[in-house]
């Protein structure tokens, strides 16, 4: 890059750089909700003293209607100004600045009255020309009550001392009406911009409870249908979940079928795993007979949705031996020297009931066409939610190509990415699209990794496009902490999951704490992978209080809402976690305290950060907790806690008086 | 960007990601110089278990050659290649990725051999495939010693035993030679790219002497003439300088002319500020006559060269009222409502002497280009180095299009920018083509500031771009600690500027430790801005011999060269500034310690980082003092060092024994 050419760079008469924030350099969109704030900012600055302006523009690319919003100054040259949507789709956002010739002059004329006086004059006549130029703009935009306004002021300039222009020109009012007419023929646009995807608040405010249709019933002797899963559905609405997810519902291998708790023999009546697709009755587009037809599904699917509930579907990429693709498109799949199919394997285990796609075989497009209909044809069937299968096995690029047809269409469809792999990974996922992402919450057990891990999420660069989505448990991780546990542990990382992201999810079961595990293992006995359960959904003794209160507390705080406004608070117990949430508007503030002991009382003293909290040393502030309808009143900045795991183990805290200016 | 269309992403069968190092997302070149070491990384990583191979692609833009380094991994999916180029020029950098077949081959089998015997036979012949084809594509490029090589591989794999098979193929021998036939027809190449410079080596190591030729005589009486410099140039090849700078040399104007010490009334016989540029007998193009003409100009630029000298030129664009400019182009100036030209300014403060040039008039590209050839006439004279006064004055794109366009043609000119202003505009001149800067040094006087400061330019993202050239005083800048102040202070900020920046400069008469300033200012008394300096220049007691033998240093020590390979060394005594440089190749390593305190002798331990030092505690280690003569032995990492400001007040220790991996 050798010097610009002269024409490209005529109008570069301001400096603007750095603009933020955007994905590896604007390379991949910046994501928000609807209602959430984004702060742009920008490096802005010019060469010699005049006065800069500079503004943030924003158009939807759909309609393309131009909007402004003035930016303003912070330190060391950057620039911000806030800005939200209340509509979803895709932006472009782009920062431009101008030397304002008024600002300058105002600027310059107040400095030169400590100079000789004979020199007003002129700067006077200066700033005529300024002005009858900005009533000239006005006058060109038809705006003419602000043309003869300006007219006015210029008649008014004419007739005053010099010596006492300034009180006139620099008036709130006058600065106001010129602010509105610059001259910005010679302003700068950012070559760098933002792309901006806005999506419905549930792509970062959502509560996802899994279940299995075959174990509706909760007697695993029966095969559970869709007509059965209503009464699990409305479970789930009745504990504040507003998207059930199901695993694979489609005809399930029999070739190598695996049989209950993982054994590679199947006993006759085993009904294998969900994620061995395709059989004699088809592949990704048709349904597991023993669940019903698709007339059940859609059906449960409006069901649901008439009770706030929206269906989640899997899309898993696996093929069993006997699905339709492995007769009709062997060339998707690899091939051993001998013509066979490779199974899918990570030496030296084999697992001789899937076969791994190719997806990049020499037919790729119409492989990945395929793949892109399947969803397609899903959501025809009123689906709008789909966690995807470990995705990380499959090119991020495939990922790309599918999540933006799709979204070319239906841009409201969500995708979480089940990657449970290596950091990058999952955050090239989360770039190329997927809505929410799968977590190492799973396995953040101490204070010290929680918050750094919270921190990572929501305080740096992957808060502008990876939604953390915590699940406590899922059908194939059952957490040592959760081993063979009362309640305790279960209520504590229920709150933790729910309070500290605003997106969590739970597997069925967890409500029962169930948590018998295959010795040694972080897997469940007797899977509902390879079996289906057997489960009182009505047992005593549940937690299921608690997790609706949760939920209802998520659903009325708004501060609960919010992903990235989130800050920790210094205690001195390392068994106890302080954290508050605040809502865009700072008129809703959260203070949760958990003890992380599932043991034994912890207490502690908590330090407030009262300043950013918007709380004042020299009043009193109140502390209501929303769990259990106690209100404190505290004052100073240390406060006294003391949490039970058998009694009170969380507080949810709704702070009042003072507004707060907690960012 | 929804998703990208199929046919782009067909071979993105790997992600590469933020490649580094580049400046505002590669909007701006990477800088280096010949021989300096360029350490690219990249986030690479991809689906499934693949081994993954990357090498860093680069080619000189104008050969259009290709080369390739391999790359490797370093943690979390971060990859690394080292590289230095030998030619200055423009170069493409970039990475690609590829799965590679038989190191994948290799590792799955190592695994199976953990499994059932009977799978291996089928596992071998998959190796033979992948040997076929890789002996193909040797033969294709006429590597036909390879291709045999290969063959004779896979005939003895034949005969092997499948359970003896990964003996053969791990070998040494065996993967090298595949290594070079890899299968990369589904390779990843980088959409990012580093676009770099590598300039001449006196880009980043250098040392500035500047003065005043109408000085040259010493004798106030006499302007100094191009005749009259040769001595002073002797004198600075004998203190190891290799750039002299010269103030503006054009004829100097005469309306407004500024007296002695800044006086707007001018004298008769007062020469004015070099400053003022443009008088009847020419501008930007001319001579002050009282210099002499350009045969005497080119004599003098000729001799100099002759004596391993380069003369550096000031640009300075300013114009004074008798500028022919302002009779030939009153457009380029900034006309006031009464139609006079806009003198200088910054309210209430006035410089009548100097018109300010309008970058932005309707004629801005004949006034461009005209700036440009100005230039360009100093070049045909000889003059490869520019100071350039104020560019911070000026617009930021229009400095991007002159040194673009000069380095068009003349790629090895350097441009030293003037610009004592805030970061950020002193960051982007950088980026735009200035080679070197004036630095924040002449202010900084603590151990922290240095260190905070040192560490900003060298450690951050500015050492990818911005060369700070080190100067403890300008003509402009006497600063307060200079002030009336016998010569340990002097000593001590020359050792400072001279060994933590591979570049840096003084000011004439700094040797004779002349500080007597405008009281209450940070301006020279008598500057010579505005009058023919007084001055013996072979007067006794000056630090001369210090100023020669630091340069000295510099130039025999390869370490002090280097411009960011520099780390401090914690010292208790906050009066004793240490830290170590070292070559790239870490043969030679360099532990410099300054007493900070001109007026009380210091002592403090000194906390060596062995390790990082290439120094083991087990063995002892020579530092000599390169500037003393004395070489002491150490062992621990705590050493004591005792410095005195009125005898040895700086140690250059030269560290021996172990390499050193000092990165």
């Amino acid at each position: 890059m050798l010097s610009p050419n002269l024409s490209a760079i005529e109008s570069t008469t301001v400096v603007i750089a750095n603009l933020s924030p955007r994905v590896e350099c604007g390379k991949f969109p910046t994501k928000r909700v609807v209602g959430e704030r984004l702060r742009v900012e920008a490096d802005i600055f010019k060469d010699g003293h005049d006065q800069v302006k500079a503004v943030v523009g924003w158009r939807n690319l759909d309609d393309g209607h131009p909007h402004e919003v003035e930016m303003l100054p912070l330190e060391n040259d950057r620039w911000a100004a806030e800005l939200s949507f209340t509509e979803t789709g895709r932006y472009e956002i782009s920062v431009s600045a101008w030397s304002d010739d008024f600002e300058t002059w105002l600027h310059d004329f107040e400095r030169r009255l400590a100079g000789e006086p004979e020199d007003l004059p002129i700067e006077v006549e200066q700033c005529r020309v300024i002005l009858n130029r900005a009533a000239l703009r006005a006058a060109r935009m038809r705006a003419s009550q602000d043309a003869e306004a300006i007219e006015a002021v210029t008649a008014r300039l004419m007739q005053t001392d010099p010596a006492h222009a300034l009180d006139l020109m620099a008036s709130a009012g006058t600065r106001e009406l010129l602010s509105r007419w610059p001259d910005r023929s010679l302003q700068t646009a950012s070559d760098e911009k933002i792309e901006l995807t806005v999506e419905p608040v549930r792509a970062q405010f959502s509560a996802w409870y899994e279940f299995f249709p075959r174990s509706a019933t909760g007697c695993g002797e029966r095969h559970g249908t869709f007509r059965d899963c209503l009464p699990r559905i409305e479970d789930a609405r009745d504990m504040g979940f507003d998207i059930v997810y199901f695993p694979p519902i489609h005809p399930i291998g029999v070739t190598h079928r695996k049989g209950k708790n993982n054994t590679t023999t199947c006993e006759p009546g085993d009904v294998g795993s969900p994620w061995a697709i395709g059989a004699e009755t088809g592949g990704h587009r048709s349904i597991e007979p023993a669940l019903g037809n698709f007339e059940d599904f859609r059906w449960l699917v409006e069901e649901s949705r008439a009770r706030g509930i929206e269906i989640a579907l899997d899309f898993a990429i696996n093929c069993s031996p006997d699905h339709p693709y492995v007769r009709d498109h062997p060339e998707w799949f690899f091939q051993r020297p001998d013509g066979s199919i490779r199974y899918a394997e990570n030496p030296p285990k084999k697992y001789q009931d899937i076969y791994p796609i190719n997806f990049h075989c020499m037919e790729w497009e119409t492989l990945w066409r395929e793949l892109v209909d399947v969803v397609r044809f899903w959501i025809d069937q009123g689906v709008h939610i789909f966690r995807v299968d470990n995705p990380h096995t499959k090119p991020v690029s495939f990922w790309h190509y599918l999540i933006g047809e799709i979204h070319k269409d239906h841009p409201h469809v969500i995708f979480l990415s089940e990657a449970f792999t290596k950091p990058k990974m999952m955050q090239a996922l989360a770039k190329v699209g997927f809505t929410q992402s799968y977590t190492y919450f799973t396995w953040r057990e101490s204070k010290h990794e929680l918050i750094e891990y919270v921190e990572e999420l929501t305080q740096g660069p992957m808060r502008e496009y990876f939604r953390g989505n915590f699940w406590p448990n899922t059908p194939d991780i059952l957490p040592h902490h959760l081993q063979n546990q009362g309640p305790a542990i279960f209520k504590i990382r229920a709150a933790l999951a729910a309070l500290l992201s605003s997106s969590w999810g739970m597997y069925s079961g967890y409500e029962f704490c169930e948590g018998a595990p295959l010795p040694g293992r972080e897997e469940y006995l007797d899977s509902e992978k390879y079996q289906i359960a057997t489960r009182d959904w009505n047992a005593p003794g549940s937690i299921k209080g608690f997790i609706t209160r949760l939920n209802e507390l998520r659903q009325s705080q708004p501060a609960l809402r919010q992903y990235a406004n989130i800050a920790f608070v210094p205690a001195d117990n390392d068994q106890i976690l302080c954290f508050r949430k605040w809502s865009d508007d700072r008129e809703n503030q959260i203070l949760v305290v958990v003890n992380l002991d599932s043991h034994n009382r912890q207490e502690s003293n908590v330090h407030l950060p009262l300043e950013a909290m918007g709380l004042s040393a020299e009043h009193e502030f109140s502390v209501s907790d929303l769990l259990h309808e106690v209100t404190y009143t505290w004052r100073d900045s240390t406060n006294f806690v003391s949490l039970d795991p058998h009694g009170k183990l969380v507080h949810v805290f709704l702070v009042s008086q003072g507004s707060g200016n907690s960012l």
